[in-house]
C-alpha cells in the first residue's frame, strides 16, 4: 500500500515552506494568489487529503455568547445597556470569543431564540439582561445546562450568600447612597428622592441607598414617585416644589430621565440650581451638566466574563469559577 | 438486505407524529421531556440513523452578517448606530440570518478581524458603517469578494449612478432641508447654519441642505463652525448671537449635540425660544423638547438587508440586486 502524501510532498512540489501549504489550507486570504495556486495544483496532483482531526481543527469556531437586544424603545437610559454590549464586544474579542445578537420581544420568544441558537450549535453560553423576580430564562438556562452569566441579580431570596446561578450586577443602593452623602454635605438636608413605583427590584433598591442615608442622619423628605418619563417627572417635581414646606434642598433620582424632568421643572419654577442627581450618567444627563451615578458597563463586561471562564463552553451556571458567584459593581458619583 | 428504518418507523413505534419526531432531532428544546425520551428510545431500538444529507441540513448554520461596534466613546449621536444595530438584529432574525459583532479601533485593525471570520467561516457577509472617501475596508472586501453593505455613501465621484459598492444612507441635505423649511415658514429669514468644519462628507452634505434653500429665497444668515461638543458649539452660538444684527430667527444645526449647545446658549442670552433644530432625534434632544431630524435607522436596516439579498451569501458587492446599488433613505424632521 502506497503511502498517502503529506503536507511535506506537497510542499516540496511547490516549492514552497509547509507553513505555506499550512496556510493555504487554513488562511487562503494572507496567501498571494499565484503562491495559492502552485499549491492547489500540487494538492490536485498528489492527491493530498487533509485528515479529519486537521479539518475539524480548522473548522473549529471560537466560542461565541448569544446576547439578547430589546427592540429599541426610545428612551434615555437604554444606552447602559448599549455601552455594556460595545464593552462585551472589544473584551470578548481579545479573549478570542465572539458575540451574537439575537432579538426577541418577550422571555417566551427569547427561550425559543436561545433554544434554537443552541440547539444548531450556533452559540455555546449566554448573557441575559433586565433579570427579575421567577424570570423564566433562567430556569430554562438553569434546566437545558447552559452556560450563562446575568447581569443583573436573580432577585431572590439570598442573592449574594446562595445565589440560584452567576450574576454581575450594579450596587444601585451604593450610587444613591453616594449622590445622598454629597447632597448633605453640600446642598442641605431636606433631601428628597424621586423613583419609580415600588415593587421592582432595581427601583427599591436605589430608593434603599437614600433612605438609609437619611435615617442615619434623622434626615427627613419626601419619597416622589413617577413613570420613567420625562413630562411626568416633571410634573411630579412640579408639584413637589410649589407644595414642599420647608423648600426642597436637592432631590436624588431613580434614573437620568427622572432627573432631566426634575431639573426641567426646577428651572421653570426659578430654581434651575437646584441640585438633582440622575442615575446612569447618560450622555443626555451630561449635556445638561448634571451630576449623575455612573453604572460602569465595562467593569460589568469584564465581571461577566470573569465569571463565565476561560472559553464560555465548559462552565456548569451553578459552579462558580474560582470561588466566586457573583460581582458586585460599585458605581461612581459623577459630580458636575 | 434490510431496509433501514425510517423516520415514519420511528414516528410508528414511540406513538406521536413524523414532525415530533423531527422536532426531537432537529430542535430538541421545543419538545417535552416525557415525549422526547420515548422517541429516543424508539431511535435507539430500532437504529434509525439520519441520512448524511439530513445531518447537513441541521448543522448547516444560518447566514451570519459581521458588524463592527465602536469602542464606546460618550457622546450623543452613538446612538442612532446602536438603533440601526437593534433594528438589524431583528429584521435579521426575521430572515434567519444571524448578527455578529466585532471590535476595532481602527480600520486596519477591523480589515485584520474581519479576516480572520471570514477565513474562520464565521461570518458570510459584512456591513459596514462610517464609511469615508478612500475608506480602505471597502477596497479590501472588493478585492475579497466578500459581500458587504455599507451605512454612508462611498463618498465618490458619482455614489449614485455609478457607486464603488452597494450602499445605504440617509439623505442628510434633504433633512436640514425640511429643517430650514420650517424654520423660514414659522421663525422668519434670518436662519444661521451651525455645523462641523468643512471638509466631512457627512457634514457638508447637510450643509449644503440648508444653503440650497437659503439661496432659493435669498435669505442671508451666518454659516456657525463647532466641533461635535456641547461646550463649544455654546460659546460659538453664545458670541454669535451677542454679534449678529439683524438678530438671528432661528439655528438649523447638524447635529445633537450642536443643537444642545445652541440651545443652552440661547437659554443664557433670554432666548430660550430660539428655535433650534438638531439632527438624529436623541433621546437627549427628546427629553428637552427641541426640534429635530430624524434619520429613521430602521428604514436604513431595512435597506441593508433588501441589498444583500435573501442569504447574504451569493452576492457580489459590485452587482446590485434587482438593479438597485443603493438605498437613500429620507429622513423625517420631527416638530416640537
Amino acid at each position: 500500500m502506497v503511502k498517502p502524501p503529506t503536507v511535506e510532498d506537497v510542499a516540496l512540489a511547490a516549492g514552497v515552506s509547509r507553513q505555506t501549504v499550512s496556510n493555504v489550507l487554513n488562511a487562503p486570504s494572507v496567501v498571494k494568489t499565484s503562491t495559492r495556486e502552485r499549491v492547489e495544483q500540487a494538492i490536485a496532483e498528489l492527491g493530498y487529503r487533509r485528515s479529519a482531526a486537521a479539518r475539524q481543527l480548522r473548522t473549529r469556531r471560537s466560542s461565541t455568547i448569544g446576547i439578547h437586544l430589546d427592540p429599541y424603545a426610545g428612551g434615555i437610559s437604554g444606552v447602559v445597556l448599549d455601552r455594556f454590549v460595545h464593552a462585551l464586544t472589544e473584551r470578548a474579542g481579545d479573549r478570542g470569543m465572539r458575540i451574537q445578537l439575537y432579538a426577541a420581544r418577550s422571555p417566551t420568544e427569547e427561550i425559543g431564540r436561545m433554544g434554537e441558537l443552541v440547539d444548531g450549535g450556533e452559540i455555546d453560553a449566554v448573557v441575559i439582561t433586565g433579570t427579575f423576580h421567577g424570570d423564566p430564562r433562567t430556569d430554562w438556562l438553569v434546566d437545558r445546562g447552559v452556560p450563562f452569566v446575568s447581569f443583573g441579580r436573580p432577585w431572590g431570596e439570598d442573592d449574594v450568600a446562595d445565589p440560584a446561578h452567576l450574576w454581575v450586577d450594579v450596587d444601585g443602593a451604593a450610587g444613591t447612597a453616594a449622590a445622598t452623602r454629597h447632597a448633605q454635605s453640600t446642598a442641605g438636608s431636606r433631601i428628597a428622592f424621586l423613583g419609580w413605583p415600588s415593587g421592582s427590584g432595581t427601583g427599591d433598591d436605589r430608593e434603599r441607598g437614600w433612605r438609609n442615608e437619611m435615617d442615619a442622619r434623622g434626615d427627613d423628605a419626601p419619597r416622589l414617585t413617577s413613570d420613567e418619563n420625562v413630562g411626568h417627572a416633571r410634573s411630579v417635581v412640579a408639584a413637589a416644589l410649589a407644595s414642599s414646606h420647608p423648600r426642597l434642598d436637592a432631590i436624588v433620582c431613580a434614573s437620568d430621565s427622572l432627573a432631566i424632568g426634575a431639573h426641567l421643572a426646577a428651572t421653570a419654577a426659578g430654581r434651575a440650581d437646584l441640585p438633582v442627581f440622575g442615575f446612569d450618567n447618560t450622555p443626555a444627563i451630561e449635556a445638561l451638566g448634571l451630576s449623575s451615578v455612573e453604572q460602569l458597563p465595562e467593569k460589568v463586561a469584564a465581571g461577566v466574563l470573569e465569571l463565565m471562564g476561560p472559553t464560555g463552553r465548559s462552565v456548569d451556571p451553578r459552579i462558580p469559577v474560582a470561588g466566586t458567584a457573583h460581582v458586585l459593581v460599585e458605581p461612581r458619583l459623577v459630580v458636575r
